[in-house]
């Protein structure tokens, strides 16, 4: 075998795809009798939903990744291996990936979900997704190089382009986003740009739907729009983008607005598995599975987070694509791998709704925990406590802690590089494994 | 004007680069009546003497980079402009930019120097250097990549070739580097990888000369030397790299090593300024300087730091190329701004030898201050000391410490990311100012 897995004889669990779900599955399999390979395409686990942080320089990319190497040492059963998958044999029991085939007993589908353009192929070219790492780091060097430009910009209308910032949709993470924006706008930015008049700068955040924070009640939904309406950003509900050219935002409505920036928020689509028969999928492209995650068609194929579709009464559409059901399934289905080693009887998983929340700006959330509504400062206060005991690693967590104390105490941020690392990364003498090949792939699956 | 900066009846100072010396100048000038137009290519601050430490995981890119705008705050005699230098045109007193022209009455060349490859091109093409965070980042990259690769390597050569690490040059940086990575081989490296006997993995450093640290006295040399090979590195002196084609290095005795990563730190040249006549530079490519660090060829052009070759008897060829000698150049000349504003006499400069050090891992490292050399524990807690507090801005100083602290007690490197922003900056509307023709740009100086 190819990606040089040490044979064994316990069973091999292949899980696909490092991020909440394929890692909390990882980590309850540790001491099962089963061997498990863990694949992801990148060599850390992201925390998504700090992801805004690292887009407006409020944290580092370094405190919200954690490298996947430190979390399985000491462990003979546990294999990782950095690659891409690129499509399952469900007759052969193997997944074919960058390192070469990789055959297994029971296959876990974790690869969550990336950013849907709809269709949209102008918005698909010219938007900046923030689906990762990586884009959020892209984001961050465009929207700092555009303040840098905006001071020499020739014509008004070049101007109005790079200063204009539009979000496209209103969930989390576009509240998130443009609440740091108009923050941005209020603090850092004048002091650092004392030759751009930020009066001119215009944050708008467009949502398809009635109101901002579907899913939550009407009190958070209000709250939260009053907040970013305080704060100077245009909320537009009931609006969507129709096209993007780089340069103009074109809505639903036949509307414009001169952007060079449009973020894009507005939704996401799970991972195209290829290799699956296209009844295996529902809507969204999830994975249909039973309620022991099991894929319908195939039972030795399972799917958890994003890219599942997992029905229950109170879900007939599935869970929402956050982190809490992934990590919930995830632990649901280590308790069946168990149940399965010591032939005892599967448990179907039930989602537990732990709340949701968001946060607008300092001192300003929105949260709903156990039936409890709450906004303002306490609420924001919930939200730093939940994030920051969320995050992977201590390491990790005492970064953030410290970065965000000292934000609050300074009303700054401090990581405002425009960086990128020079030199691209010599050439692979093997196929399959380079990062244009990732890089190009990647792509490729977005523009679908 | 095209770069959009204020008319004043001040005389205006144009700095081009701001490494340590041009950063201290435009500092020192504050307040005085200059206009004072600071321009450099990248919006942050870079502290070189831990680029190391960026290039093996062990410090954040952000914790030695320190954002420019954040500097010159609420001082309207101050602009701040990112943009490549192109050209000097001394006649007409105004340098050429990405941005466009921008006219001077005194012009201070701070851009320091570049790498050196002293015409081996297929160094040039398949090194790796180390002077910016960009590099060192794109270096970190690489390292990282191949113990992941190292893991299903097909041949022995391959092997060979992803563990072997060579490193050219015996100064700090070849040392430290070269100390890092042995230390690594015997911690983080065996726990992150079990797949791989890094007892296979040999770290060599090259230096040309008799002795590492070639300026230091004998018995740093010395030490350094054995402290160095009891961590297991093969230190080769009086042996140069002659040829390099990214698979093996050969050496001037004939010997080859087989190795995917050459680490190149062998040498630094002076950046080369277009528009100044063959006469204007030395040895190097440094600019010739008279005592008061005004161009011999033309009295209101002005060099400091690794750029300017400034004699004094004792140090007839020039200063060494560190940090001192360009902060002590960038205050000398501060006063003489303020000598010539007040129509004072000029101050010759005068280097101040503040000593020299090295470290060479935890608890070991050679120092020279005030006429003491010492080696060992105290000399690494007096080299931690004097990088601690000579990093510009509080909070990389704490970030720093809190790192280094962390790092000490677990004696693990946390920042083991594979981590590149993913989508490239959107090409820019205006010529001379994107990314690509900035990085084209670099990489024609360096492979000049």
């Amino acid at each position: 075998m190819i990606p040089n897995i040490p044979e064994t004889r316990l069973k091999r669990v292949v899980i696909v795809g490092a991020g909440f779900g394929g890692l909390e599955l990882a980590q309850q399999l540790e001491g099962l009798p089963f061997q498990v390979v863990l694949i992801d395409k990148n060599n850390y686990h992201q925390f998504q939903p700090l992801f805004y942080q690292v887009a407006t320089a409020g944290l580092e990319p370094s405190s919200i990744s954690f490298p996947l190497r430190r979390v399985f040492r000491d462990n003979p059963n546990f294999v990782l291996r950095i690659t891409e998958f690129y499509e399952v044999e469900p007759e052969t029991r193997i997944i074919r990936t960058g390192l070469g085939p990789i055959s297994y007993d029971y296959l876990v589908f974790a690869m969550g979900a990336d950013t849907n353009y709809f269709g949209l192929k102008g918005v698909a070219e010219n938007a900046i997704p923030m689906k990762s790492v990586s884009e959020a780091l892209a984001l961050r060097n465009t929207l700092l190089q555009n303040f840098e430009d905006a001071i020499t910009a020739d014509t008004d209308d070049e101007l109005e382009g790079l200063l204009n910032v539009v979000v496209a949709g209103g969930g989390p993470t576009g509240v998130e986003i443009s609440g740091t924006l108009a923050e941005m706008r209020k603090t850092v930015l004048p002091k650092d740009h004392p030759e751009i008049d930020f009066g001119q700068m215009h944050v708008t955040i467009v949502e398809a739907g009635p109101n901002l924070l579907g899913p939550m009640a009407p009190a958070s939904q209000q709250k939260s729009r009053e907040f970013l309406e305080e704060m100077g950003v245009t909320v537009r509900t009931g609006t969507q983008v129709k096209d993007y050219d780089g340069r103009h935002v074109t809505f639903s409505d036949g509307t414009k607005i001169r952007s060079n920036t449009l973020i894009w928020a507005a939704g996401v689509k799970a991972i195209d598995i290829k290799g699956l028969p296209a009844e295996a999928k529902g809507r969204g492209g999830r994975l249909l599975t039973d309620p022991y995650n099991r894929l319908r068609s195939h039972p030795d194929i399972y799917a958890i987070g994003d890219i599942a579709l997992t029905t229950e009464e109170k879900y007939p559409d599935g869970h929402p694509q956050v982190a809490q059901p992934a990590i919930q399934m995830a632990r649901n289905l280590a308790r069946n791998f168990k149940a399965m080693a010591k032939g005892k009887v599967l448990k179907p998983f039930r989602y537990k709704d732990l709340g949701s929340m968001a946060t607008i700006g300092k001192n300003k959330a929105v949260a709903e925990i156990a039936g409890f509504k709450f906004q303002g400062f306490f609420a924001w206060a919930v939200w730093m406590f939940v994030h920051l005991i969320s995050i992977f690693g201590v390491r990790n967590r005492v970064s953030v802690f410290f970065t965000w104390a000292w934000s609050y105490i300074t009303s700054d941020q401090n990581l405002r590089l425009i960086l990128s690392p020079k030199k691209p990364a010599k050439p692979k003498e093997r196929t399959g494994f380079s990062f244009e090949a990732i890089s190009k792939a990647a792509r490729k699956a977005e523009s679908v």
